[in-house]
């Protein structure tokens, strides 16, 4: 990190970069005809001196755990980052052409497609909380001195999201963390709240506890020792709101309305005025090269439970957490709050020292563990079901982004009882179901859920674990195998006549109701998904063509769930069977748990209701 | 509300009724066996003081508009709130003890099925931002001089939809807003990150604006005078930070860690370090008793467009919705900062006094929303599709609370192109249909989408809208009726031999695909499903008797929406035909809306090869 004062040349090097920043620029954005030149523009010469004089980041080892990282929170101001690259000699100017082009890895939106890109942004309000994890992971973790430097928007300090990430920084003083605040005054459609009035949000940011800095957001030397200050400063993080002029340098733009997100008019009207196109070449500095750690890995020891008994499958998962803690020395695990309820507490007794407290935020639990997840750590997030519907977006961003996170949530479904539906995660599976490369499990009982939990970690992308909250019988002997895109076919026989296909907390009542049809003459067979995606669909078209008809019963609402991902394994050339899909058929209130499961129309029997219907339509 | 000072007497009801509502919450949550009496313990002062002598509430009548609100954002504390009705006279003191019973109206956490609850709660932080919404209808649309008060925690100041809503409520001077924060310290599982320490609330507050006042919150002389001076201030909106302490007034309970959402230990040991049980009724300020006022619904008047003209459908809802704003002096339109783009700017230049900006804050437009429903408005929110999954927990409690809302969602799936997969809509289908009582609507042309969002102001529980990006011919003349539920059929012969399903962009692709087939001589059924959910299960049981083969193609991921809509509505006792389904196959990039039909496999070609796939089956 430069702590030298800036020298005439150093000064006019930036004002070159700034310039060349802006160039590159406009360029990408009129050869894509599409884009956010004007964003980009305002936060030139913020990124110049970052570039130049601050950044360390071997662009030729983007995996030294060493490098400092970068993230653009507001990442529509792609062409500005990408010309960043083009300066550092990542990428070449050429490539820039590509911009938003079909297979160009120079996406409208910043994705980790580009080796040096973390994270996928373009969901504003996400960038602060996904460097605060970084940074969190650095000082606590990781323990190396590498910076994290957040670029954001002043529009999106209006998400919620950045107030959690502003409270936990400050909270966790992370003093590594810097954000700089483009305050071009203007968002999409005309002035933000606050316009250029940075004291409004250095009065906000002070008052959570921030080190904050005022500085004219186009001069360089002012920004300079902004950036040096803010790395001098040890008390906790620190924010550089620089005051910026949007489309900063091309006059016809110039703190405009109506030029948000689209190309300049006169793309080489604005070059001109900019001094035309240079070839500037920043020597970023490059921090010493360091192998990335390994964790230690142990042969996997999981807890085991007795047949027969009563366990809930969220104290199976606790435990499980803690035992896998010994063997993974890369399990961090997240909690909002509820660690109680979830059963993190226990992992947390056993290894506080990698238990991160996120406190009642949702979205920041998610983006620390995402932050986690892209310093190599390998974070459990938990919370309860219902929950994660207040992270959802964050979990859809981190998707795009590939991360591999593994998330859990307890308190699944009506049969919490009394608490009522606030409380009740009834569309976490479809969530979950509908993101990219996601993977979703349900247990039913202990030893399935512990090793469901183990088979969580060795697994990719994002992995979902539903947990119930009452106790359950334990069904399953703790030698049996669990792979994910399994099933168990728990009742067959060459007469069945119906299948009977259930996950958690339906798997009892649906066993339940196959000794009653039995008792009336009819053979079904039971099949417990704990595999809900990917979903075991070979074993589902066997027991269809066998039987001709299947119920399917779950604990959450009618769509997007279960049901849904076994008529979906279901398709295909061949003709469908007869299916009753059974979920919770309207709105509970509180009620004990038996009761609530029949109210919904999905305790044993309904099934055995249904299986009659179809036996004799 | 009462200006005069507490005298001795005062003071001793106000005592004893704060000791009456410990007591009745203690026995609540005794009888139920569960619950959380320690957390209604800590601010029992503090809705004494309210109850008695400032809130003006006529509990015979709650639709009286001119009534204050008061919302427990802390909805755990329940047996505090239900005691605080039989305080009031509203229900009897028998009724309690139904407490979290099966059939009970006194849920675990507060619901609508109490006439006197505005919303559900139970999911922290969302109070005030409804309070808020509130509050703005207040001021800027009933012009009602009532009060809105919140009652939160400590813990749920975390979330950042809390800060969403402090800086809507300050910037738009909510001076008939008052917060009343219970500073208990403690959490589910231990302190908060602040502790008692009201200051830290105070500074941030302060802040962003708030006026601020930090109380003993069990001396009820100092609360009934911070609740006089949060009235009499007119700058903005109050927070009452009052330290309290957890399970106050039972020694066995307070300020314990522990005692979290459970019953007391001694209930009975409890009630008589209590006083035992008094028998107090306060008579509630009422309100002069107002007619509420009804809308004026003029007859309908929507845009229509010409037969195969190009126009986005985002740009026929704003039109429809700019239409409809005067036809209907009870629709407000909200957006995110983003009007330009999903195209309510329509409605804001014609209707400017009932467009309510935002900004950046999806959360706050849910809650600001739902606000102006619970007051009998009829809002319509907008954003990118994408960034509903930001508020989606806002729109489950909504759901939750029956509450009437119109949302729409722009820039929907991979048609959008060249931005990239942070802004395409693909998981919105599934997030909305997984709603209690849900309506998911998606049209694929001008006329069609006019229709349906005047038709959705019709409707009630939330509606979904689904916007496409890019022009699409107008299909439909502007005399076709679209009705909630239905569904067209786009060509259809006695020799079909396979249906299509599909709806908004992937409709002309199915066109195209027919005609593709045609000319090999398969006759194909085209059916465009605009109603989501509900959705057309006659037509689509007749297209799969009739053809035996349905191929279903939307722009979305394949799990939750059309595809497993058309596949649930074919359920039932006969068997099914045989299905494929086409959704977004890959993860997409940047390339144009073309390329990206192509690439996620839901372009024409697609559904030919899939409708041959099942031909050849």
């Amino acid at each position: 990190m430069s702590h030298s004062p800036v020298t005439a040349s150093d000064h006019d090097l930036l004002t070159a970069l700034g310039r060349q920043l802006r160039v590159d620029a406009v360029l990408a954005a009129d050869a894509a005809s599409s884009g956010h030149p004007t964003s980009s523009l305002s936060a030139a010469d913020l990124m110049a001196v970052l570039l130049a004089r601050h950044l360390r980041y071997d662009f030729e080892a983007s995996q030294n755990p060493a490098n400092d990282h970068l993230i653009f929170s507001k990442g529509h101001a792609s062409p500005l980052l990408y010309a960043m690259y083009v300066a550092a000699g990542a990428i070449s100017p050429e490539e820039l052409r590509w911009y938003r082009s079909s297979g160009s890895r120079l996406q409208g939106h910043p994705t980790p497609a580009l080796p040096w890109v973390d994270v996928a942004t373009g969901s504003l309000g996400q960038g602060l909380g996904i460097g605060a994890g970084i940074a969190w992971s650095g000082l606590r973790l990781d323990k190396r001195d590498f910076r994290v430097w957040v670029l954001c928007g002043d529009g999106e300090l209006a998400e919620g999201s950045v107030w959690e990430a502003v409270e936990f920084a400050a909270h966790e003083r992370l003093r590594n963390l810097t954000a700089v605040i483009d305050v071009n005054r203007l968002g999409q459609r005309g002035p933000t709240r606050h316009g250029w009035d940075t004291g409004a949000y250095a009065r906000r940011l002070g008052a959570f506890g921030w080190h904050t800095i005022e500085v004219d957001g186009h001069d360089t030397d002012a920004i300079d020792a902004a950036y040096t200050e803010a790395a001098a400063h040890t008390g906790g993080p620190t924010a550089v709101l620089a005051r910026t002029r949007k489309g900063s340098g091309v006059r016809a733009v110039e703190d405009a309305e109506g030029a948000h997100g689209k190309p300049l008019p006169d793309a080489a009207e604005a070059v001109a005025e900019l001094g035309g196109r240079r070839a500037i070449r920043v020597q970023v500095e490059a921090p010493e090269y360091e192998q990335p750690s390994r964790p230690d890995l142990r042969s996997l020891a999981i807890p085991v439970y007795e047949r027969g008994d009563q366990v809930a499958p969220r104290t199976a998962f606790g435990q499980a957490l803690a035992a896998l803690g010994h063997v993974r020395s890369d399990l961090v695990v997240l909690d909002a709050e509820v660690a109680d309820s979830t059963r993190t507490g226990y992992f947390e007794a056993e290894h506080p020292e990698r238990f991160v407290e996120c406190h009642i935020a949702e979205q920041q639990l998610t983006a620390t563990a995402v932050g986690l997840a892209v310093r190599g750590w390998l974070p459990f997030a938990a919370t309860f079901a219902a929950f994660w519907s207040r992270a959802y977006d964050f979990v859809r961003m981190a998707s795009i982004s590939g991360v591999d996170l593994c998330l859990a949530g307890s308190h699944a479904g009506v049969s919490i009882g009394e608490d009522g539906p606030s409380q009740m995660g009834l569309e976490d599976l479809a969530l979950f179901r509908a993101l990219w490369r996601s993977t979703v499990l349900y247990p039913c009982d202990a030893n399935q859920t512990a090793h469901l939990v183990a088979a969580m970690t060795e697994h990719s992308g994002i992995r979902y674990l539903r947990t119930t909250r009452g106790e359950m019988p334990v069904l399953y002997g703790p030698e049996e195998t669990f792979p994910v895109g399994g099933s168990k076919v728990l009742r067959s026989s060459a007469t069945d006549e119906v299948t009977i296909v259930a996950a958690g907390i339906t798997v009892p009542e649906a066993l339940r109701a196959a000794d009653v049809l039995a008792d009336s003459g009819v053979d079904a067979r039971v099949i417990d998904l704990y595999s809900v995606k990917p979903c075991d669909a070979a074993t589902l078209r066997r027991a269809a063509a066998d039987t001709g008809r299947v119920v399917t019963v779950e604990d959450h609402w009618p769509q997007g769930g279960l049901g849904d991902a076994v008529l979906d394994a279901l398709t295909g050339a061949l003709a469908m069977p007869s299916v009753l899909k059974l979920g919770v058929l309207a709105l509970p209130g509180s009620a004990t748990p038996a009761e609530q499961l029949r109210h919904a129309g999905i305790d044993a029997d309904s099934v055995v209701e249904a299986a009659r219907e179809l036996l004799s339509g």
